[in-house]
């Protein structure tokens, strides 16, 4: 259903239904005789995707607490600070994280400058494609494959080389590119938090620089606002004596858990106003957005949908030992303190924005 | 002089001599035929505390050149970005750091919770204000200064502190509060460069949450803009249960050096357009901003002025052995690489706008 959105100067907005025009006619009456109501547009419902319900209702309520200038509860502009993790929160997590999913292909495209991972593990199984040996692989697998395929490389020379993966791998069961497999519900948040002065971050426990090459994209979100994990870079020069960053592989910034807020504040100085996550590595960050009192928003997606995307976590009564899920202490933390759960099943309308053109699901 | 400044749609302005006012018309009756002409505003002309001269020049070319959108070297807006170290660059740095004399005021402060610190060093040689012992000190000795007086306290407490601190010290010579103590051409730079869409950031060796805790006030520039050294932070819990970030008496980011260009990047992930320094500790940053070629502004201020400010360096033929000073490797290299050296004496007519409100300074 089309809305016009009546949006006052201070960038509340009043939804009418446009097949009333009669109210809004009234209304607009009303209007003109009372200042800083004057700006009205005709655009879409705020949050399409989303069906009616708590987890929706929530957001709005947030948002008309903290951006209505006659609110007690008023965030001045340069606080508002919300923070979305990435995996599992904005796009697909599952069957394994997308950058793993690229660190294996790295394997695979750097093999020939490395004859000896043809019999060194973890390289070896990754080489011959051994999926449940993959499926198995320890944090210090993980950790060995990632700062061999991260690292060695300028911080230009990087990015180039994860745009040019992002365009051509595909989800192993949606077939398609990675950039499409980011919740539409979640950019339309992203979206009507902008549109209320709020400065979107991703902070995420993957790769800062992995991200950084697309979510300007995928998210609308610049460089400076992506806060993750990250490695070493060592300032140096190139044969024309001109300065670089080169990669190292050595972790600098473990962007997970207590991590998070650690490094919201190193980037930002405030506490968020709003933080969405999905795990248990999201845990800290919420408790540190809701720490310092005042209206705030908590909300953790439950993956429920085996159907649309995926359904995992002991939450639904399913044994679950994988990394970056939702245990039921989180569920029980949630409940709690107040943190909203949203249910992908019950409280997403559509999952995905297949065929959408991204530019026009994160700009205006 | 009053100018008139007219600025097209793409944010070029094209200043005019108010006292002529035909040629006004004349442009104007042009401009009327032209698109994109229209937004007319009556302003000062930007950088008066600057003289006519080189260092002017630069500064208005390089805006021209980047943000005239029929320029060749044209910089989109997402990518206007121009760092700034503080100490001797945008506020005075002599005697000492600013960040040392806070160091030192609160040993001064801590001392009745550290009886030991009346016999132990480097403690006892502030505590009994021994100023040729303290001019001294070794790196070591002012490391072990900051740690005890910097770390301790949650991220919070310490912001309070130091905007208590800034409230009632004074500098040395001039009496003025250290807010007071920034320079005012520098002031119209940043400002300058954020009329015309360019990002200011503050990219300092010193205290990163020191310097947030009155960027705002004395720069225009927000926390998240901040980057300097940084101690770690531990998530930890207060006694109600609460989320909180305890700063610990260890080094994470040496923002010095090789540390700026390295902490801009993590920070922003991109290269500075513009870079401005002082001393050798900002000779990485402007080569890293000349790095990638196109049209990059790198300045250093040369402090030459004993009359209204300090003069030192071996530019001038003096010795110096403090840190954070200019010498004539970071001088050859400027003359080698285009770098353009700021005269404070030739090339500012006033360095301080002591009594003008740093509101006023800062905003437009």
């Amino acid at each position: 259903m089309k809305r016009l959105r009546l949006t006052t100067s201070y960038g509340a907005a009043l939804p009418f239904d446009a097949s009333k025009p009669g109210l809004v006619l009234a209304v607009l009456a009303l209007c003109s005789t009372m200042p800083g109501c004057a700006r009205i547009q005709a655009k879409s419902e705020p949050l399409p995707s989303w069906s009616e319900g708590p987890a929706k209702q929530a957001i709005l309520d947030f948002v008309r607490r903290t951006t209505d200038k006659v609110s007690s509860e008023f965030v001045p502009p340069e606080d508002r600070i919300a923070t979305f993790d990435q995996d599992g929160t904005t796009w697909v997590s599952h069957p394994i994280y997308t950058q793993l999913q690229f660190a294996f292909d790295r394997v695979v495209a750097l093999a020939p400058q490395h004859p000896e991972w043809k019999t060194l593990e973890p390289f070896r199984t990754v080489l011959v494609r051994d999926q449940a040996a993959m499926a198995r692989f320890s944090l210090n697998d993980l950790e060995t494959i990632v700062m061999a395929t991260h690292g060695g490389v300028t911080v230009e020379a990087f990015r180039t080389i994860v745009r040019d993966w992002m365009a051509r791998a595909k989800h192993p069961r949606f077939h398609q590119p990675y950039s499409q497999m980011v919740y539409q519900p979640m950019l339309e948040v992203m979206r009507y938090l902008r549109d209320h002065g709020y400065k979107t971050y991703i902070v995420t426990g993957g790769g800062q620089e992995f991200v950084r090459a697309y979510a300007q994209q995928v998210y609308g979100i610049p460089p400076e606002q992506i806060i993750g994990s990250a490695l070493e870079t060592q300032y140096t020069y190139n044969q024309a004596g001109q300065g670089i960053l080169m990669r190292e592989p050595k972790l600098l910034l473990n962007n997970d858990l207590a991590g998070k807020p650690e490094d919201i504040y190193l980037f930002t100085g405030k506490r968020p106003r709003a933080a969405f996550g999905n795990s248990s590595g999201d845990r800290q960050m919420l408790e540190f957005t809701q720490g310092a009192g005042g209206a705030r928003l908590m909300m953790l997606v439950l993956h429920d949908d085996a159907l649309r995307e995926f359904a995992y976590g002991p939450a639904l009564g399913l044994p679950d030992t994988r990394i970056g899920t939702f245990p039921q202490a989180l569920y029980d933390e949630a409940r709690h303190n107040g943190w909203v759960v949203i249910s992908m099943k019950n409280d997403w309308k559509r999952i995905f924005g297949f065929g959408k053109p991204l530019v026009e699901r994160v700009t205006d």
